[in-house]
């Protein structure tokens, strides 16, 4: 059986805003992705978002408010919830959410990755 | 929308073996758990369970293999298969695994913690 080392993994890793499948369980994905700069403003109908960041700092604007996460804090984003995600400087996170879970969720652009490949 | 810092959460946890939830999504929970010592062999029959090791290191043992994880590292134990942790020092375990989820698995015993606090 197959332990996983994160930064093993963020090594890998070599485009921003593109998550990587990093483990499956219960029909969830765990996925690790390197964000920098500004995501786009969108939301997920059906499925609730944990963001944990591993290293570096996220910001996630929602509609009045922002969440600003360093290493070792998480945020759930919860269904229905507008978020934006930004990372002023190169951000290594951690997400887990469902396997039908689109990283853009009800927003279609050349940013949306319908099926993420696995790191 | 409250962000959970994990060294906060963990330093709240006063026992060893005693997962608290510190999220819920999608039906699913994160918890937290201090582990130290050994604990029981069991399994999950529906269900995976992933460890992620927050803070030193813990062995989980398999039936023919045993997998130890540093700090950064998880494993996903599949459903079915019976494992036992270990932590010949304190660990701190971040868990994702269904809410319906109870730590000794098909085992009951005075370490069964069949409804998890909140932390």
């Amino acid at each position: 059986m197959q332990s996983v080392n994160l930064q093993e993994k963020f090594d890998l890793i070599d485009q921003y805003w593109s998550p990587r499948v990093a483990g499956e369980l219960n029909g969830q994905y765990v996925k690790l992705a390197k964000l920098k700069g500004h995501f786009l403003w969108h939301l997920h109908e059906g499925e609730d978002e944990l963001f944990l960041v591993v290293k570096g700092r996220l910001t996630i604007l929602l509609r009045g408010e922002d969440v600003t996460l360093e290493a070792g804090e998480f945020l759930i984003a919860p269904r229905g919830v507008a978020h934006k995600p930004v990372a002023e400087e190169e951000a290594h996170v951690l997400l887990f959410e469902p396997k039908t879970t689109v990283n853009t969720g009800n927003i279609r652009d050349e940013r949306t990755i319908a099926e993420p490949q696995i790191v």
